[in-house]
């Protein structure tokens, strides 16, 4: 804080706000219509609609009948092919790679393993190449593509644009923002994982209470991130979200099952049903990814024949993540969880019971705080379409800190 | 989000945040170096700086000689006398009124019992009676007076301005907001206790990082509130900073020590020390303030005097915030504490080992997450303080959302 405010940085951020009043209307919006929701002046409409037909970031699709009184007006939509963002999810045991249009829909997109994971530098060559080719499938003009996200595992390094990630042992630091951004030519921005995946549902904005919520992330671990007033909590680090020492199971007598870092994630979940006798293949305490998801996937697959060990688990997970969700949600006054990861929709049917049972009814200083469970609809394109986000958000967004002048 | 922006309300933005780079400077500043500060115009500085030493917010005093460069000015500084605020803290047990001038400083202040805690009637007239009489102590004339704060226990009810605090079964649902604004004449601004501690520590500056801290009070109970980026988390209802759902004791084998709402606080260390055999005065599992208080001060003597089980209790505490700490900031991505509260002078030296042990060397994913554990030097005025810090947080505080056109 400390830089005061001007023109020229108003002027940039109504041009957002009308952006995003845009984005978020089903049918377009006449500048009249615009006029009320923004609090505009009538002759501000018209100077920022008239740049945003400019730069084909919006278009004009047609007259709207006023509802109730006032005159016929031509309602202004986002222009879907006006600009596109390439998003980049990187995890350890997978890549995905999405190109979006402007109103965040996705247009061409790629999944699958993550190829040579030892070498980063063959990883970034790989990216160049896939992100080229699914411009060119996309038939994205090279002018219109605004920028690459990319959501890699944390730690990440903000002001140097690192990113070191544990589960990619041969990766140690790597300079990954930079090095991306000069093999392609494109502007990056990298955010953690669990950042991006949360500012895809501010985007897509299916949370039940849209600006307030917290997205909890399933995968090799489990990560919590929150949202507040709209924004995106990424720590003075850029890497907030991590639950390691959140609680865990009540019911669990164990060491493990007392933190949810130590009983939460795809590893310890296997960890879990070993220490309950459950023999699961895969080698012990193993952090490989694939060697954890052989374990993972015999675990479901015993838990849906009704195993009855394997049952356990996922209701012991169910009763960690109702936990952690009291927890936060106290915390931080919020009343809405959205739940995503690979996994979680096979999780869903095994953990939901003992999850909705353990928030169900929850009161605090005898007055009750509901609290709503949401399973995210993005199901793997979460990482992608969210990275991807990471670029829309520097166009669409007003953040009331964009008008400071800057410093 | 959705409203725009415009010239009045940069006009009263910049006036905020000229009036803020004063405050934080410790001799004054000139217009030139305003200027640099806050990135504004010479002529914006100029009309800002004379609208303020119209309103007698600011004045002369005196000439700056140039560090380095430039031409020796004139230096403006906070005018201490050209606002006031009054404080109030109410607790079950206790109340605190302060009033404060427009540096934050104190200038008349009364603590002590909560008279006629069931009577929420009388509570409101013997605060008017204070006021005024505070008030004509400091000599601070009825003009000047910019408002009152009160920090209150919670739940709150922001839309409605009232309280319906549980150890003060007497008082139900008390409109107190606009209770207390009739019945003084002044304009109040209600919120929770915890929330205004916290702005108190905002205001004072006094965390090791000054923008990114969590605040844990202990007093009846324990509450930890986080600042983001400058802004008290207050939740969506106004009701942040419960921490009921927090890991407890890492080291515990009961029931009760597992979460931290059931082991922090004065009365769960009551019943943590009884539960360990102890004998102390006192109706067990009262709510009473004042029983509560009898059989803490008596387990605080025993620890004083070295009883083995008393230390016992204090240095479970001590695990216990350590875990917290650990919780809260993995997940929010933030390195410094403040400890505050009525008791916690006592505490601090039976707790603090335990505390600095639990984080001691804390590492997340291989790598170092250090984490500074900072004792409040408020006492118990950081209530009263904070309260006023609520009032004067509206002439202050330039946040951007000011900068939006009201809807």
């Amino acid at each position: 804080m400390g830089r005061g405010s001007n023109l020229p940085r108003v002027g940039g951020f109504n041009r957002a706000v009308v952006l995003e009043a845009i984005r978020h209307s089903a049918d377009g919006l006449t500048r009249a219509q615009l006029g009320r929701i923004t609090a505009l002046a009538p002759q501000t409409v018209s100077n920022v609609t008239r740049e945003l037909l400019d730069q084909r970031l919006i278009h004009e699709t047609g007259v709207v009948a006023p509802g109730g009184r006032g005159r016929p007006g031509v309602a202004l939509s986002l222009n879907p092919s006006g600009g596109f963002a390439v998003g980049i999810h990187i995890d350890p045991s997978a890549l995905g790679i999405a190109v979006v249009n402007l109103t965040g829909e996705v247009i061409a997109e790629t999944y699958g393993p993550l190829p040579s994971p030892e070498d980063s530098t063959a990883v970034i060559a790989h990216l160049h190449y896939e992100v080229d080719r699914l411009a060119r499938e996309a038939e994205v003009p090279h002018d219109r593509l605004l920028g690459i996200g990319v959501a890699a595992p944390g730690p990440i390094d903000d002001d140097a644009g690192t990113v070191s990630p544990p589960l990619l042992p041969g990766w140690g630091t790597v300079p990954l923002r930079d090095l991306l951004a000069r093999e392609t030519g494109f502007d990056v921005v990298l955010d953690k994982d669990v950042t991006a995946v949360a500012k895809a549902h501010l985007w897509t904005g299916e949370s039940p209470e849209p600006d307030n919520f917290f997205v909890f992330y399933i995968g090799a671990g489990a990560a919590i991130t929150p949202v507040i007033n709209g924004q995106v909590i990424r720590g003075t680090t850029g890497n907030a979200g991590e639950s390691m020492h959140l609680p865990g199971d009540p019911l669990s007598t164990s060491a493990r099952g007392r933190t949810l870092g130590t009983s939460l994630g795809e590893r310890e979940l296997v960890a879990h049903a070993r220490e309950l006798g459950l023999e699961l293949p895969g080698e012990i305490d193993s952090w490989d990814p694939t060697v954890i998801d052989v374990g993972f996937t015999r675990l479901l697959e015993l838990a849906n024949r009704s195993d009855a060990t394997a049952l356990k688990v996922f209701q012991s997970a169910g009763r960690v993540l109702g936990m952690a969700a009291l927890a936060v949600s106290e915390l931080l006054d919020m009343t809405a969880i959205v739940i995503t990861g690979p996994r979680w929709g096979a999780m869903r049917p095994l953990c939901e019971p003992e999850l909705k049972a353990t928030v169900a009814g929850h009161m605090l200083h005898g007055q009750p705080r509901p609290l709503t469970v949401h399973t995210s609809s993005l199901g793997e394109r979460a990482g992608t379409v969210g990275a991807a986000c990471l670029v829309l958000d520097r166009v669409f967004s007003p953040t009331p800190s964009t008008l400071l002048i800057d410093g």
